[in-house]
C-alpha cells in the first residue's frame, strides 16, 4: 500500500499505523492537524488507539510533574505501566477519564494520541493511619515525580508548550465534568472520546468546550513612563498586575478592555490597541486572554471596584522594572512579603506563566 | 439630596432616577458602564426599570427596522405603545422576553434601560385566509417600518453601534433561550432579568452567555501581493471570504489560525500576527472574532475540506481590490452570478458588516 498523500486526506487517518512521512516540516504539520482533528470526531477510531496512548495525569486536581533543569515538565506513560501503578493504590481509570491533549510520536515511526487523563482518589476512612496526602506522596514518588497544584504548574512553567498542554488538560476535563445533560432539554449528554464536544441524545444539539474571551490590558499614562497596576482581593501579598475581565456579547475586544477599565478603576481609556498576544487560561474557568494596552489620562480619579480589589496604583517604569526582576529572580515568590504595611506595595508581578507577566516585561522593555 | 459622585458609585445605582451630570464624557462613560454592571446582578432594580424602558424588537427571528439614509436601523418603541400595537396581533411580551442591551438617555434626562424583546408569532391555522408572513408585514408597517432576516440586517447595517445592538440581542436571546436546565445536575435555571447570567437552583453553578473566540485570517504570499481566499459551501455564487474558525482549549489565536489554516486549506503558513481588529458575531453562534494575516509559502499544494469548502484560490491585490469595489457598490450583493460557471469566479467579498469586509478591505489598501 502506498503511503498517504496530502490528496487523500480524510480516509488515510483511518488506518491505524499512520507513517510520518520524511517530508517538510510544514507538511508534517498540516497532517498532524488532519489526523487530529480526524480523532476529535472518529469516537471508534480514537477509541482504538487508546491502549497505546501515552497520558498526562491529574489526581484530585494536582498534575504529576517533576522537575527538569530548573524546569517543571508534566510525566508521560503509557496506559499499561499506569495502569499497573495506579492499581497499586487502588485507582483505576479508562478512557472515559481521559481528554485528547496532542498526537505524539509513538514507537513505530507514526504518531499515537496524548491523553489527559483526570481522576479522584477515594478519601481515606477517618481511622486510616495513613492520610491522602501520604498516598499522593508515595505514588507521585513511584511514578518519579510530585504532584502539584494546577495553578503552581501553570504560573512556574517555562516551557510554552508545557504550558498549553496543561491548560488543555485542566479545561477539558473540568468542561467534560460539568456538561452532563443538555441544558435545552435535561436529557443526557454523549460526550465523545476526545471530550472535545457532546450531543444530546435526545435533541441533537451538539455543545463544545466553552473558552470565554478576556481582554487584559496594560493601562499607562500618555507619557508611557508610567502604569496602572491593581492589587486583587485574596491575592499574594505585594503582587501587582493588570487589569483583566472577561468579553460581553455586543462589544469587540478593545470595547471589552475599556469597559473593564471603568469597572475596576473608575477611569476612562481614550485609546485601546489589541498587541499581538493571546493565551488560554484555565482557571477558574477556560479563557482566552487577549492583550492590550490602554491609554488614559492620569489626573483622573482612581476609584477600585471594592468587590473586587484592594487597591490600584500608578508606578513609574522603573519601579515596575524592579518588582520585574524581583520576580523573575524568585519565579515561585518566595520572597513575599509577610506584613499587612508591606501587603499593598509593589514587590512582584504575577509569574512568567501569566501573560500578564509578558505584557508588563515587554512594557517595562519600551516594545510599545 | 446632592446628586451622586463617582466615589458613591454602587449605592447610587439604586436610585430610580439617576441623573446624567454635565461632566467629561468619560467621566459619563464610566458611569454609564457602572451602570450597566448593576442592572445586570440587581433583578429587581431593573425589573422596576422595565415599564419605562425601550425596546428593540424581534419577532420569529426577523428583526424590526427602518430604512434611514441609505442605511438600516432599529426601530425603538417605549413599553406601551409596543404592547398595544402587538396586541392589536393577539402578539404579547414581558421582561421574560427581553435582554438588557445598552444603558439609554431617557425622557428626564436620565438613563434607562435598553431592551431587545424577541418573540415568536403563532402559526396561523391551516384554513386560514392570512399567513404569517403577511400579519408580520402588516405588524411591521404599523410599527413604522418591516422585519428583516438577522443575517441581511446583520451584514448590511453601515452603523456599527446597531450591529453590535443587534449582535448583544441575538446572542442574549438564543443563549437565554437555550440555557433552561443546568448541565451538571438537570435542575432548573434561574436567568437574570438582564439575561447576562443564569443560576442553578439546586448546586448554585452560574453559567454565563457562551461566546467563543474564533480567529479569521488572511492569508498573503511571501510578496503580500496575493491572497489566498475561500469560497464556503452553500454560500452565495461568486463570494470568497478568508479563513476562519473556532479557537481550541490549549492554544493560542495565532495557534488556532494556523491550525484553521491548515484543517481548511491544507497548507502551512510560517508567520502568523493579530491585526488590531474584533468583532463580535452572533451567527450561527455567538462568537468573538478576532482578525490575522498569515503569510504562506504560495508553492503550496491547496487542498480544501471538502466538508466546509468547495475551492480556495490565490488571488491578485488588483483582483481583490475589484472585487471589493463590486461590493461597496453594492452592499446587498443584488448582482450576483446566477450560472454555475460564474459561481467559482472571484466577483464579492462579503458585505460591509462583516469583520471580513474589513479585512478584506484594510490589505487591499496596503495597511499591512
Amino acid at each position: 500500500m502506498h503511503p498517504p498523500t496530502l490528496r487523500t486526506v480524510g480516509s488515510f487517518c483511518a488506518r491505524r499505523s499512520y507513517q510520518i512521512r520524511k517530508c517538510s516540516s510544514g507538511a508534517a504539520y498540516v497532517e498532524k492537524v488532519k489526523l487530529l482533528d480526524y480523532w476529535k470526531l472518529q469516537d471508534s477510531a480514537l477509541q482504538s488507539e487508546f491502549p497505546r496512548s501515552r497520558l498526562l495525569l491529574m489526581v484530585d486536581k494536582r498534575v504529576l510533574v517533576q522537575k527538569v533543569d530548573g524546569d517543571i515538565k508534566m510525566i508521560e506513560n503509557g496506559v499499561s505501566e499506569l495502569r499497573k501503578k495506579l492499581g497499586d493504590y487502588g485507582l483505576i481509570f479508562d478512557q472515559s477519564h481521559s481528554c485528547l491533549l496532542d498526537a505524539v510520536p509513538g514507537p513505530q515511526n507514526d504518531l499515537i494520541p496524548l491523553f489527559g487523563t483526570s481522576i479522584d482518589a477515594a478519601e481515606m476512612p477517618d481511622d486510616s493511619p495513613i492520610s491522602k496526602t501520604d498516598i499522593l506522596g508515595e505514588l507521585g514518588g513511584s511514578l518519579g515525580g510530585k504532584f502539584t497544584s494546577l495553578r503552581t504548574a501553570m504560573l512556574a512553567m517555562n516551557d510554552e508548550r508545557q504550558r498549553l498542554l496543561l491548560a488543555k488538560f485542566q479545561s477539558l476535563s473540568r468542561w467534560s465534568s460539568i456538561y452532563r445533560r443538555c441544558p435545552k432539554c435535561a436529557a443526557a449528554l454523549k460526550m465523545r472520546v476526545s471530550k472535545s464536544g457532546a450531543e444530546c441524545v435526545t435533541c441533537q444539539r451538539v455543545y463544545y468546550p466553552t473558552l470565554s474571551p478576556v481582554a487584559i490590558t496594560i493601562v499607562t499614562d500618555e507619557s508611557n513612563e508610567n502604569c496602572l497596576l491593581v492589587r486583587h482581593r485574596g491575592s499574594a501579598n505585594g503582587v501587582f498586575t493588570v487589569v483583566a475581565g472577561f468579553a460581553h456579547t455586543g462589544e469587540s475586544l478593545a470595547e471589552c478592555a475599556r469597559r473593564e477599565i471603568a469597572e475596576e478603576v473608575g477611569i476612562f481609556a481614550h485609546l485601546v490597541q489589541q498587541l499581538n498576544m493571546s493565551q488560554p487560561w484555565p482557571m477558574p474557568d477556560s479563557s482566552m486572554m487577549v492583550a492590550h494596552r490602554a491609554v488614559a489620562d492620569r489626573n483622573q480619579e482612581v476609584v477600585v471596584c471594592p468587590d473586587e480589589l484592594e487597591t490600584a496604583q500608578w508606578f513609574s517604569r522603573d519601579q515596575v522594572r524592579k518588582a520585574l526582576e524581583t520576580t523573575v529572580a524568585d519565579p515561585f515568590l518566595k520572597g513575599l512579603p509577610r506584613t499587612l504595611d508591606d501587603r499593598q506595595r509593589l514587590h512582584y508581578i504575577p509569574p512568567r506563566g501569566a501573560i500578564a507577566h509578558a505584557i508588563i516585561r515587554d512594557w517595562v522593555q519600551g516594545k510599545f
